[in-house]
Order: C-alpha cells, then structure tokens, then sequence
C-alpha cells in the first residue's frame, strides 16, 4: 500500500514525518503520470511542482490558509493532497474533477482561475479582506515565469507593492512557459539564474566597479549590468517586495525549511524557486512543450494516439506560411502559443516575421495593429477564451482605426476537458457589436484557407473563429480562393424549413437535413460564412420567398451570437426562429461529443427541434 | 502677430531660431488655456508638454517620423504645430477637431488613442515594420508615469526590450497622473527623482557599503536601497532599454540637445522627463486634478461653469458613502478616477477600504474578485469604455465564481466631447452574453441609489451602468431601497403601442408617449430597468395582450444590446418591433445634445418611428 492512500487532506500529511514526503512526492508523480497518459491534460507543469506542493502543504494550513495557483495547470499534486486522491481518474471526465482549481467544486480552492496571471491579484484581494476582517491567515500565490510576463501580474505586484500587506508570491521558474521563453522579463529571470555565483564575487567587483566608474560613460553602463547580476530580485525589491532566492524547487527538506522561515515574514515576499517541468518523466523532461497540454499518450514510450484526419489549426498554419511565401508583408504573432496555434511552422521559416510576445493578449493586439499602420499584414493568432483579454485593444486600436488586421481565434466553441474557464463559447458575442470588423468561421477545413486568404486580401479588420480539433476530412482545394465578403452560399435547397449555421454546425444541418427527407420536410441549408457582415439579401431574397420556419445553429453563447443576428433581422419577416446554441451559463468540461450532445448541438436535436415546427 | 501664426507645419517651425521657441511655447500656452476655457477639454496635461511637444518637432521630422502620444490628451501643442492651427478653435465640437490623436483626421498622428498605455505596444510594431521594409524613420512614444502603471505599457516594454528596435520612449513624469500617485512605480519614480543628487555621492556611498555588507543580511537589504537610490532607469535598463535621465522637461534649449543626441541612439532608450502638470496657469499648477479633464471655465479665476441639478455621478458617490456607514463590509475600487466616479468621497470618510490601484482596470477587477471571495462587498468604479480592458476579468474570476461584486458603470452611453475612443457605447454588448451577472441601468438618479441598494443585497455580480452628467432632476427618496430583481415597471399604460426602454431613455419614452396623445396614440411606457435578467414575463402578461407593436430605446450599440434581446423574446410572438439605439459606426466626438439627435435618441424620432407604424 501507498504512503498517500492514507492523505485523505493535507492535516494528515502534517502528521508524517518529514523524511517520507519525497516517497510521498514520487507517488503523486507515478498517479500523475498514469491518469494523464489516460485522460490527457497538463503534465510539465504538475510534474514541475509535485515537491513545492507537498511542501507547501506542509508547513501552510490550507484551507484556512489560502493557496491560490496561477493559471492553475499545476494544481493536480494540490488536488490530490486536498481529499480529491479517490477521484483523482475523473480529472477532466464529464462530471468529475476539473482540471483546473474551483472554487465550487473543494474549499481547498481558494480562488478559481484557468487563464494566466490573475494570482497576485486575487492573494492582494484575500489579504485585503484579511487584515479588514481582522482574521489571520496566510496567503500563497504560486505563478510561474510565464504569467509573470502578463500585464496583470505587473499591475498585482505593484500593487501589492504599494499596499504592504503580509502575502507570499511564489515565482515557479521552471525556465519555460508555454513554448519557449520571450520578453525582457524572461531574459531577466535568466540572468537571476547566475545570480548565486555572482553573489560570492559581489564585494570584490564592487570594489573594482566603483575605481573604473570615474573613468567615464561606458563604465558607468558596465557597471548597471554589473548589479543586475548582482542584485538578484532588484526587480521585485524595487516595486516593494522582498525577494528571497533563487533557491531550488525539489528538494522538499530545504523548501520545507525555507516556508518555515518564511511564513511569520511581514508584507509582500517574493521567493523565486527555479523547477524543472516534467520531473521525474523523461519524455516530458525532454520536451516539455509537447507534454505541456496532451491527450491520450504512451507511458513506456511517451507516444502520444494520433488521429490521421487533418486539424483546423494544421491547415491554418499550413496557408498561411503559403501565403507568407507570396507577400512578404505577412507577419505572424502569437502570444505564448507557437505550437497550439499551429505558427511554430511559420516561424521555423520566416524567423524575421514572427513574433511570440508572451503571455500578453493586449499587447499582441496592439503591437499588431500599429504593423498594420506601418504598411505591414499581421495576422494574430489567439485562442477564442484568451482574446478575452485584447476585446480592448481591438476595439480602440484596431476596429476604430480600421486597421487591416487578421484574428486567428482557435479553440472557439467547446473545447471539452479543460473546461468553463477554456471554452471558445463568447466570440461571436464580444466581437459583433465592433464596428468595421469582419467575422467569419468556416464549415470546414477547406473553407477555412479561402478565409485566411479573403481576410488577408479584405484591407479590414478580420477575424476568423474555427474550432479545435478535427476537421471533416474534406479534400483542400489546391489553392486558397478569395471569397465574396458578407456572401452566404446555399449548400442545399429546400421548401419547407431553412437551417442557417456557421462555423462547424453548417455539417450538422447538411446531416440533420439528409435525414429528414424520409419525413418528407425538405430543409434548405444555408453556410452563412459571415457573422459580419451578415448576408440578409441572400435570406430575404432566395429563402424567405419559400419558407418563414427557420433553424439557427452555433457553437457559442445564444446571447448576441449568431442566431441572435438573424432573429433581429426576422423578427419583423413574420418568420417562426428557433435559435440552438449555447445556454446562458458557464458550460462545464468534458468530452466535446458529451456537451455536444448534451446541449442540441447534434443532427438529432436538429431533427427534434424541426418536428415540433410542424 | 505671434511668430505661431507663421507654423503651418513643423517645417515652419524648423526654419525657426532656437532663440524664439520659448516665445512659441508661450503663444501656444496661451491658445491652449483660451480655446480649452471655451470648449473643456484636457487643460492640465496639455499644458505640461508644450516645451517637449515644440522641442520634439523642431528635432524629428513628423510625419515622416512617427509621433505616438500615449492617452492623447496632452497633444493639442502638437496639433496646434502641425497644420491644425486655424481649427483649433472647434477642438471637441462636433465637426471640428477631435480632442486626441487621430490617424483619420491628420497623416502628422501616427497612431489614434483615448485610452491609456498603448504608445510603447504601438511604437514598437513601427519599428518592426520599419525595419522588415527597410524603411527609414524615427519612433518617439511620450508616455505619462500614469500610464506607464497599466499592464499593457509592460507588456510593450518588455517585448520592446526584447526586440531591441530603435526607438525612443519618453517618460513623462508629472508626478502625478489622473488623481494622486498609487502603485509601487509611483514609488519608484518618485525615488528616481532624488537620483540625481545621489550620483554625485555615488562612489562613496559604494565604498561605504561594500565595506559593511560582509556584516550580515540586515545591510544586505540595506544596499539594495541604496542601489535602486543610486542607480536610476535601472528597472528599464533590466528590461532592455538605455535609460537616460531624469531631465528637467520645460527647458527646450536642453531638450533639443538631448533629442538631437537621442536621435540616432540605436536600439530602445527610455528618456525620463520631469514636467509640471498645468505648467504656466497658476490655477491648473495649483489644482491639476479639477484642471485634468474640465468644463467650460473662466480664465481670470479659474472657476467653472457650474450647474445646479444633481449629477448621477453624486448620487453614486453620496448613496455608496451612506450605505458603507450601515455596513463595513463595503470596500470601494478605482482604477485612477476618484474624482470622476466619486469615489474620492468615500476615500474620505472611509480610507482603509477604499483603493485606487492605478491604471490598471483588470488588475481592479480581479482584486474586487478576491475580496469578495475573502468575505468583503466591493464596489468597482469604473468608466463603461474603459471597462473594455477588464471583460476577461469580469468572465473569468467574477461571474465564472459567481462572485459578488458591484460594477459601476459610469459614463455608459454617449460622453460627448471626449468622442470615439471614450463613448460607453458597447456595455450592454459585452457585458449581456455573461453568465451569472445581473445587469441594471437607472432610468434616474433617484434609481441609481435603489440599484446601488438593491446590488450590494443581491449576492450576485451586478452591474449598475449610467450615463456621464446631470440626472432629471427628480427628488431623491430618503432611503434606497431594495428593487425586484428582474422586474420591470410599466409607468404608464397604453394601448396601441409599447415604448420599452432602458436607462436614461425612459424619460425620452414618457415625454413622447405624452406628446403622442394628440395624435390619438395611447402608448405604454415600460422601464425595464434590468437587462438581465429580462422580464419577459411583464411583457408578456401585461403588453402583448394589448398590443403587437412595440419600440425599443437605448443609448448603446444596436447589435448585442436590449433591443435585440427584447427581439430574440419577442420574434415568435408575431410581434413588430422598432428598435432604436447607436448604429453599427464608431460614433463621432461632440456636443450630447447635437449627438443624441443625429441618432434619433429623442422624442420626437420616437414619435416619427411610432407614426410610421400607424
């Protein structure tokens, strides 16, 4: 038997002794690695933190003290210890434990979280709370280097910084966020790496430093980098913090140690504790980005269960380095996600024109839409739930200007397993009323390189929403077409009903329809292409003469999504709408065929919702 | 005549003798206080740049070189020198020159603003587009230590410092953004400011310190101090950039010096400029806050023009501050604008529970987040079109968590003169498709206090959204009282026709309703006061059995907003329905009054829409 079959919540961890947590350390691991290879989901970052974890939990008293993981991919070990060990093989299942910290699903949650960089600013909010309430308890943030490059994680420390309070900011470098790293700040934390060494030369450069500095202006530069690697935590020091580190992050007796030391230190501590992602699983040591986020892989061989059918984020890549080899113009940025976004091909060949700004949305945006007033063809690839963050920035820098920039939304719709906090499910919501944009999402793979190529050709503002995965299979047309802008095509015509959809749903009604031939109603189907703008003659002049039943069907919220659009366009046409879409609450994780299913977005739900109009 | 009267471009002013600058800044200083007591606008800002603003035009050469202000609303010197002169009497009115950069009005702006912390994103997707063109110009961003606290200018700074392009970042330290410094890089430029004469004990000072350092941790952190004290810009020398500075920001003959050896620096240098807010008028000196963003003001006594009713603003501010006395569980939050949101009363009488966290929107949000989660009732103020910057916030750690917190919405709708970049007209677009949240708009002052109420006892997140300026005047009751959630009022009853509105276009509803009698045209007037939840149930049983027509009014965009959800309700109900509100454009700078009627936003639109119907 285990050691940790007897954790049933961190109070019985405190009981053991010390010298058992590292074998405790390696069964979370060995649990780690065996549910993941079945179930998918976050590996690196777990395994990078398995040793900090137990530690923390160790010396801190969660729930009554708050741990409050950034990004929260690596809160799996913290699940485990916190009374969730037995359900541990439902993480990511449809109704078992999310793959992220939530509040409403264990207390041991202090603050749910799934996007980056929020941790300094909800522990800032506790302490707050904290010291008005007059209650006492510690609070611990854990975020790595990667968040750190976030603008929230700036505007939390300095805040932080500014406020005083008693809070403990783990910085979890493990050398590495999403893909690899970018930005000054990353280079900064590189450079604190070296900082231990230097530190035991300190006194004697200092002394040598301070003779040169008379000599002049190129001493005086010397010497500024010459502290850099001296002071290691100037950064953190300067905006209010204490740093303490860089210490190492798997040795759980001196983490315990340092914790101890730390716990009663009054207003904000920074301790910068440098991990490995993957520990303790080779290939996962050895490619942290490809076990970084993974499905269904190999324990023995580290081989990951491939599906042959090509993905829209394949083709996506696949056009668009084409196209970059004809226009020169073309430019690509991503914020931290060369490999989900498909661009890591686009950077291998044109190196120049790519840009990995970080995990930092608002800028990508930015930064992209002033190439566009320099003359250049920025295409920015985002997920759907991350450019949550930029809505902003589009706005004000790229609609209002009317900017010719492209938005590659990935992962828009469901996404399954990672859950409410990933879903793709508000685009077309946050991005209709924005005046001068473009919005398209392809029916398939195939329509989503004329897109890429309709945008790009536009001279607007343009977004394109596909959704993660597989794409139907269709063959690619050989070269990307240019399409008509705001013009809908007719994929099948009908008399009785009419099936409008976009995006990956238009399959849905091509099926639904097939089927309902033997109930003898004859569905037309209408690919929309754009939400914006929105075809209306296509619909006043070859539909509405037929028929005034219509279906809409989408893969985000119902409110201001698409069929919203045609409802407020019909709604005077005397016309009967039936809108399937997402409901008006945060959808759950799990397989994407389940919340399919679950929420009509299936032929059959389109079947049923057109007998009841009949 | 003025020597200004001769600069019709910076060429103009390049012609010029250094000698006469300091004449030109004068004149410009004049013109600016004289149009600015006429037309409102940014006083205080404007004024302490005129000497950067000459001394930039008269060294690069716009617009071949690109100018990017940061916020813009320091940039009047520079429209005055660059050929806008003779309009610079309409600034701010509708038709004449807006009040911030434009691309669109000007090729002399290189990049349109409004909002705050984009120039360093901005300026560095010129240079990289510069530099894969080959092109040959020069980038200066002019960026206030207000701004430099928002999240995005890191990001910027960051990538900048990792791209190392050439370009020129000038920190405009006023001491002072919006309100009074927050923040720990308030902090530190405040340290900045004393470096100078710390130089000069610099070598000193090092010996001093490096002998004692061997004594132990105590001095460790005791040289730290001392560092950042001696070593100025070392936070953005970490970051990449050359820093150069502090400088003294209104002697221009200085300042020219310093740009022509700026000029050709290569890579990213961050020049630290002090400046005086409000430079040349005494009264804007003395109070720089009042003299930020003003009314119409009388230059001999600075006093503004001031009107009696009450605005929705202070009933905000008055009713937060009366309901915090009854209950000590209410913090308050602000992102830089206590004095516009009103929150610099409740600062006040309440200052540990109150917060301003600098620019910094999401960062507000996300700390509201956890101090509800950590058992407080915050309240967040925060203007509509800024709230853009914090909807991932709002998603993801409040509604996500289904967390309490209040959002006030100020300057929702149209603002006026501040125009494109600063109209709240997108809140109830993205705000409506939010799971969990409730969301309200007084149709007046006397309703925002029962709202305000009615959110701090709902236990949900809530949004409060209201428009800039004066209520109706109506008597404020004694108490605020606690609403029905969702449920709308019908003030008056009718039969032909129902008028539903939201917000501060009820009052547009009674008054044409009342009009209408005339006419023969009895209409019913329902405030629906809630956007979500909507009550539908209301017009159901009480409307539609009176009667199929129905028209729509609010003060935001069309698509996404009410309207289009009372569509979505009433599309199968056979109903008609004329929705009125903001058209699918980014709506132009100018007097409400002037705007509201091009929009149709009045009565008598209403009472021609409803004739058309009969």
């Amino acid at each position: 038997m285990r050691i940790l079959d007897s954790i049933n919540n961190p109070q019985d961890l405190k009981k053991l002794n010390k010298e058992v947590l590292t074998d405790i350390a390696g069964e979370i691991r060995k649990e780690i690695i065996n549910t993941v290879s079945k179930n998918g989901g976050h590996l690196a970052s777990n395994l990078g933190v398995v040793e900090l974890t137990v530690s923390i939990h160790y010396v801190f008293s969660s729930p009554h003290d708050k741990i409050i993981w950034d990004v929260g991919h690596q809160s799996y070990a913290h699940k485990i210890i916190t009374g969730r060990r037995s359900k541990f093989s439902t993480i990511r299942m449809h109704g078992g434990l999310s793959g992220f910290p939530k509040m409403s699903e264990s207390e041991y949650d202090a603050f749910g979280v799934g996007h980056s960089s929020t941790s300094i600013s909800a522990a800032l909010g506790f302490a707050v709370a904290r010291d008005l309430k007059k209650e006492n308890y510690k609070i611990v943030a854990i975020i790595g280097d990667g968040s750190m490059t976030g603008g929230l994680a700036f505007e939390g420390l300095q805040n932080a910084g500014h406020l005083k309070k008693d809070m403990l900011v783990i910085l979890n470098d493990n050398e590495m966020f999403i893909s690899k790293k970018v930005g000054a700040i990353a280079g900064y934390f590189a450079k604190l790496l070296t900082a231990g060494m230097a530190r035991k030369f300190e006194r004697k450069v200092m002394e040598t430093v301070s003779r040169f500095h008379s000599l002049g202006s190129p001493f005086w530069k010397f010497i500024k980098r010459v502290k850099v690697m001296l002071f290691p935590g100037m950064l953190f020091e300067e905006m209010g913090f204490t740093y303490v580190g860089p210490v190492q992050g798997h040795d759980i007796n001196n983490l315990i140690a340092i914790f101890e030391n730390l716990k009663d230190m009054s207003g904000p501590v920074l301790l910068h504790v440098i991990t490995k992602k993957g520990k303790g699983y080779i290939p996962a040591e050895e490619d942290p980005v490809k076990f970084h986020g993974i499905g269904k892989f190999s324990i023995e061989t580290g081989k990951i269960v491939e599906n042959k059918t090509v993905t829209y984020t394949k083709v996506f890549s696949d056009t668009l380095t084409k196209l970059a080899q004809f226009d020169n113009k073309i430019v690509a940025i991503t914020a931290a996600m060369p490999d989900g976004t498909g661009l890591d091909k686009f950077a291998k060949k044109f190196p120049s024109r790519y840009f990995d700004v970080g995990i930092a949305e608002g800028h990508a945006v930015t930064f992209a839409a002033a190439m566009a007033a320099g003359g250049m063809h920025p295409v920015c690839a985002i997920y759907s739930t991350f450019m949550q963050r930029a809505i902003d920035n589009i706005i004000h820098d790229v609609a209002l200007q009317n900017l010719p920039v492209v938005f590659a939304l990935d992962r828009a719709g469901l996404v399954g397993e990672d859950g409410g906090t990933h879903h793709g499910s508000f685009d077309l919501s946050y991005l209709n009323y924005i005046p001068n944009v473009i919005i398209m999402a392809p029916s398939n793979e195939n329509e989503l390189q004329h897109m890429l190529k309709t945008a790009l050709d536009s001279n607007s503002p343009c977004i394109i929403r596909y959704p993660k995965g597989y794409g139907t299979g269709i063959a690619l047309d050989r070269v990307p077409n240019v399409l008509q802008i705001g013009k809908a095509r007719i994929l099948r015509y009908g008399v009785d009903i009419c099936f409008l959809a976009i995006g990956n749903h238009v399959e849905t009604c091509l099926k639904a329809a097939d089927l309902l031939v033997k109930t003898n109603i004859n569905a037309f189907v209408v690919d929309m292409r754009f939400l914006k703008p929105l075809d209306i003659d296509t619909i006043r002049e070859k539909i509405l003469v037929r028929t005034r039943k219509f279906i809409t069907i989408e893969e985000n919220a119902l409110i201001g999504g698409f069929g919203e659009s045609i409802k407020a366009f019909l709604c005077n046409e005397g016309a009967i709408v039936k809108c399937i879409g997402l409901p008006d609450r945060f959808i759950e994780h799990g397989d994407l065929r389940a919340l399919r299913k679950k929420y009509g977005l299936t032929p059959e739900n389109l079947i049923k919702e057109t007998l009841r109009m009949f």
